[in-house]
């Protein structure tokens, strides 16, 4: 697991998330067992738990309460990414092998089941409607993200609302979700659980944009995964649509996004066009202005040490490169 | 959906049920509504919400507390027939083209991620732990379940015990929850509900038995689905064990059996071969065994209606055809 040095303060806390995980998902079927361990030493950088460890430590922080909260929203995460990498083909995801490459679509479509079911069990466990509630909604929302964004690809006529509504769902929700919940279960009063809400909706939306610039901008060594990977899967995100704006429909950077399967020059020439317009400082302006309200969000609450955290977070997000 | 006149005191709750799962799985993205639609209108026999019910029917009777349950129960068995077609690449289920054939893997892995998310949306509504628990726990052996049946294709060396174990997990269990949960929430005391849940464990043992003869014997026009579907996955069933315990290892029906891609001619040689050994009647003696323990378990429960329509689907279990 790479350790963001942001998370100093819970650093031992996420240890043990990682550990209880580990014990958690284990099973007695080997391609289970492989595949999902596979997936979680595959590692990350365990965001979503460490979102909710921080939105805990501002109220009554029990670990007891926390970590099965933490552990069912990544499970959730973790869930959707494999089985968001057969509906994308992808074959490479945090620079190793997905357990589609490794495995196959069968093995990813199973070992995704097995880890919604297990965030189910938790779910049981933790009983609490509320949090039931949040996460089967947030659950329902994530798909319909998905699908919407398999409809819209390749579609050079989607306009910004549909980008924003569909990371929304790809991305923002899930991070809301677990700062929110964090909140819930360590009896926060009822507005910072929302303003925690808001914090997290913001900070995941900026987290998205940042997320589809590097898939244009950044070094391969460093992201993890192929650059020009949304390019290909005919994913239009904020710098194409941007770009798009800057050119006549019919244009040579429209039929290039339109085409389903591009060759590799054909790959960097979209990329140089779409660096050409401006649209990755245009995106980046955006995603400024999601930290800043992210960060507003955050004045309401109690100045205790996990409140900078979560600024210095907020400020991170913006200067990513991976 | 197919009425089975077995489920006459139920009808017009069913039908309820039906039109409730129908409004519930509504959404404003085509691609979802088409593909839950066809799954939902795809019909089947709804033999899970109807164990629900009549298990319910012993006691205190309340729709508006069985109905959740039992849609919760019907979605998760859409979301895993949906997703068991990417897994076995079937094209056709009850004589319609599947998911899979209509829309590919893409929509078929959201499609089931979007009914398992809406039956989490019930089970937060449900709002009962014991409820939440099971149906968790089935959902994670439901997946080791199909785990080992990927894992076990085309093994023609496995014992019937595996065979057994996996059967369970692919239904007996799901069924078996369908009868607990409609006693549980129907206030049934508890060595009912668990007399229920062992009466629902073996009639789905049966069930799945019957359903692995049929795909050996059956009429393709009756079947709703091609015949030697599991012969051509690698699916080894009673039958097929059975029967290879006839030859000596390294047979004909051994080399047949775990050959990868049969030819037509292949497959109805190795129909032929299972057939000649006495299997099949030796597989529905072990149906009639699980048939008769289904019904000594309903000896100790209230002689009422819906007792006789278990007696009954019992028998009717043995002796269908589709």
């Amino acid at each position: 697991m790479k350790q963001l040095w942001l998370f100093n303060q819970i650093n031992s806390d996420l240890q043990r998330v990682e550990k209880e995980l580990t014990k958690f998902v284990e099973t007695d079927y080997p391609i289970l067992q492989d595949s999902g361990i596979h997936l979680l030493t595959a590692g990350g950088k365990r965001l979503r738990p460490a979102f909710t460890l921080l939105a805990g430590k501002f109220y009554a922080y029990s670990l007891d309460k926390l970590i099965p909260v933490a552990m069912a929203l990544e499970l959730i995460h973790m869930a959707t990414l494999v089985h968001d990498d057969v509906v994308d083909a992808s074959l490479t995801r945090r620079s190793r092998p997905t357990v589609k490459a490794n495995w196959g679509n069968i093995v990813s479509v199973e070992t995704g089941d097995y880890l919604l079911a297990k965030a189910l069990i938790l779910i049981s466990q933790i009983n609490h409607p509320e949090v039931s509630r949040i996460l089967a909604e947030v659950s329902v929302e994530m798909c319909q993200g998905e699908i919407q964004q398999i409809k819209a690809s390749f579609d050079v006529e989607q306009n910004l609302k549909q980008y924003y509504f569909r990371i929304k769902r790809k991305t923002a929700l899930l991070i809301s979700a677990c700062c929110k919940l964090g909140a819930l279960v360590s009896e926060a009063p009822r507005h910072q659980v929302w303003a925690l809400g808001a914090y997290g909706h913001s900070l995941g939306m900026a987290f998205q944009i940042v997320d589809d610039v590097l898939d244009i901008t950044a070094k391969p060594s460093e992201f993890g995964k192929p650059i020009g990977g949304d390019l290909r899967q005919g994913i239009m995100t904020l710098p194409m649509i941007l770009a798009l704006q800057s050119f006549p429909s019919g244009s040579p950077l429209h039929e290039l996004l339109r085409k389903a399967d591009k060759t590799d020059a054909e790959v960097a020439e979209t990329i140089e066009l779409i660096k050409g317009t401006g649209a990755i400082d245009q995106s980046m302006r955006i995603v400024d202005a999601y930290i800043n309200k992210a960060k507003k969000h955050l004045q309401d609450l109690p100045k205790v040490s996990s409140r900078k955290a979560l600024e210095d977070l907020a400020e991170f997000i913006a200067i990513r490169k991976f």
